[in-house]
């Protein structure tokens, strides 16, 4: 139906959508269609007034008092508390705190520690490489003996064995999209006796997750993407109830003590998902963040991933109903299959293409060497959107208009 | 002088204060009188509006285009270099990231490798209590061997031998306001092969820093004090330059690597300070956190910082004049010596004491388990505020207004 549907049937499907009146509690610039929420969610309308409310009353009016007065102390906590609704978890199993990278550290070494004599972190390659890098941070702050095995994902669970004592993957693929069936390697590793941390940068508001479920150990995850947290928000952490007791973080700064303000110059684990975190959160990004993800919490879940799945479906067959005689190829799971909400094509312009789309108001983005990568978020996106980014795709291909020189001027990051 | 100043003296002080038309560039609630900037600086008045532009223009209208356009990917580096002018640094050896706790982590674990065999890591009892964890916890995180020993801090410099790694300190202590001679500190060390680490939390924006004259090693420090950056403001880390080649991190996340963009599975540390960045650095905080160091930057620091000494003293004085017989008596060094520019009295009530002085719109707070402490922020207090303050503190203890049972009930935070 998706491929062919006219533009009749797109009308016909947005003005249907019972999520279409989401679209307006975001902020997107006239004549864009945003196709990088994975990358930077768009602004919820709600973040600029409510970051109003925390500069000028919390800060500038109540100053210090906002740390109890205002609910600051406990925004790790309260945010975590929301963000486990999205992704399986008990509220009191998450917690706000750091960046992605500095919560994958925490993760990996009590991970470790909780399997001693086992030396074996696995993952795989072409892993989002921040993964990577706090395995390899951690593996050598940690000392000799261990060691970091990456192993193509159809292989991985013949690859576990009793020197495994944590399996760390992301579960929906930062470029390609493809989805491990995380309840499946989860088993997997647990029938060997090493434990699971899963990366849900890709994951957490994009597609469904049920970290109880899935029995998952570790988990982390980005705030800047599908939870609309604004730009390098804070991050989120889940270490399963089970594993809260035993567990300790590498980095038990003064937030995660007992009690932060007896200023005792011993460190003592705060007691369950506190004791993971470090400093003092920057309570304006944080803000942002609670924004961001009470835009999730307030639509229906289900229909949402539901709308996400025919708007993937949509793009991906008509781009490539369009281009594929043209050289352009889907990277990763055909719509129908378990995956992520981005879409990723290959070609050997990949960078010019994308260059040439936002030109023309389609925003995606160039992963090296040569994938063109789209974010569907459906929270702000409608089937027309999608579809006229999807015959702008066509069009630039087709026409040859990412030939133009002022295409190929390479940047940092797009 | 001061003690006696009479209400004709201290007007004509703040009449001819050249520095007293910055009070003009922060937002404070009218009626109180805040002594509490070295724990939250107040709001300056452009930072909302500069919050406004990235919240709106950066990221609802440029979205993603913004960690190129407007300059968000070279942030920490850019505010790392406005920093380092307050603490006596060259640009290029500061950094803006995560929180002041984990920048502690990542400067332990990189001079203990600086110094392998060496297993010691001196510090002195009662240093802020994250700078003592997270000690601990890089040397649990590093295993058997080493050790953290802590000394009485006259004591420090004969406790320094062979075995010594690393001496960190915070140099101005966040409840005495006691002042370590960085530089003789750091030569002593030097003598004996160690490095050095120094908290300038209470330092920079508060007194005269020089790190390269004192040939510091490393240093760390935070951003919603005296630099008023906002609440959990991001942190800064410094990395002396003859370090930097060989000093690596143990949280090499992505935004560290040479080439974050290149997504190679291996990591390679960026070349200089960027190394020590780990993940995505959280934008909104970040945007804040340079308003409040612009304020410093804008202003005469050596007529800032005699002010602010002028103001201890009087503050100091005039306390210590009007309650000396009541209980009250002074911790940490007099106004004269080298010091911070917070001032803390001891008191049994203290506790009470500070809830109705901020019942009373002055506003210090309480260190556990018998101090008050009031920050002497000379951005936005003049004489008049000081002496106003100071003839609070006697009311309330010599009226004994404090006994009111309602400033007794405890609270998480002050």
């Amino acid at each position: 139906m998706t491929t062919v549907a006219t533009p009749a049937e797109l009308e016909q499907l947005d003005a249907t959508d019972p999520l279409a009146p989401v679209r307006e509690r975001f902020t997107l610039p006239d004549g864009v269609i945003y196709l990088d929420g994975n990358s930077l969610g768009a602004l919820p309308r709600a973040t600029a007034e409510r970051l109003s409310q925390v500069v000028h009353a919390e800060w500038g009016r109540d100053l210090i008092t906002s740390w109890n007065a205002n609910g600051w102390f406990t925004a790790p906590q309260r945010v975590g508390g929301k963000i486990a609704a999205l992704v399986g978890a008990a509220p009191h199993e998450v917690l706000v705190a750091d960046s992605t990278s500095v919560n994958l550290f925490k993760a990996i070494v009590a991970a470790l520690a909780l399997r001693p004599g086992r030396r074996t972190v696995l993952s795989e390659p072409g892993n989002f490489p921040t993964d990577l890098y706090m395995i390899e941070s951690a593996l050598r702050t940690l000392g000799a003996g261990y060691r970091l095995h990456l192993v193509e994902r159809t292989a991985l669970a013949d690859a576990m064995d009793d020197d495994t004592a944590l399996v760390l993957l992301t579960h929906v693929h930062y470029k390609t999209a493809e989805q491990f069936d995380m309840a499946a390697i989860t088993q997997a590793a647990h029938r060997v006796g090493a434990l699971t941390c899963w990366d849900l940068s890709h994951s957490a508001g994009a597609v469904p997750v049920d970290l109880r479920a899935a029995t998952a150990d570790f988990a982390v995850g980005c705030g800047y993407k599908y939870l609309n947290g604004g730009p390098g928000a804070p991050a989120f952490l889940f270490v399963a109830e089970r594993h809260q007791d035993a567990a300790q973080s590498p980095l038990g700064g003064w937030m995660g003590h007992a009690q932060p303000f007896a200023f005792d110059d011993a460190y003592a684990p705060a007691p369950g998902i506190t004791r993971f975190a470090c400093g003092t959160p920057p309570i304006l990004s944080l803000a942002a963040l609670e924004c961001g993800v009470d835009e999730l919490l307030a639509v229906d879940r289900a229909a949402l991933f539901a709308k996400g799945r025919s708007l993937v479906a949509l793009f991906a067959e008509r781009v490539l109903a369009g281009t594929a005689a043209d050289g352009v190829s889907l990277v990763g799971p055909p719509p129908d299959h378990p995956r992520g909400s981005h879409v990723s094509f290959a070609h050997a312009h990949a960078y010019e293409i994308v260059q040439a789309l936002i030109a023309r108001g389609v925003i995606g983005d160039f992963r090296a060497p040569d994938v063109m990568r789209f974010g569907i978020t459906p929270l702000y996106l409608g089937w027309g959107d999608v579809a006229r980014a999807a015959d702008a795709v066509v069009e630039v291909v087709l026409s040859g208009a990412w030939r133009d020189p002022r295409f190929a001027a390479r940047q940092a990051v797009t």
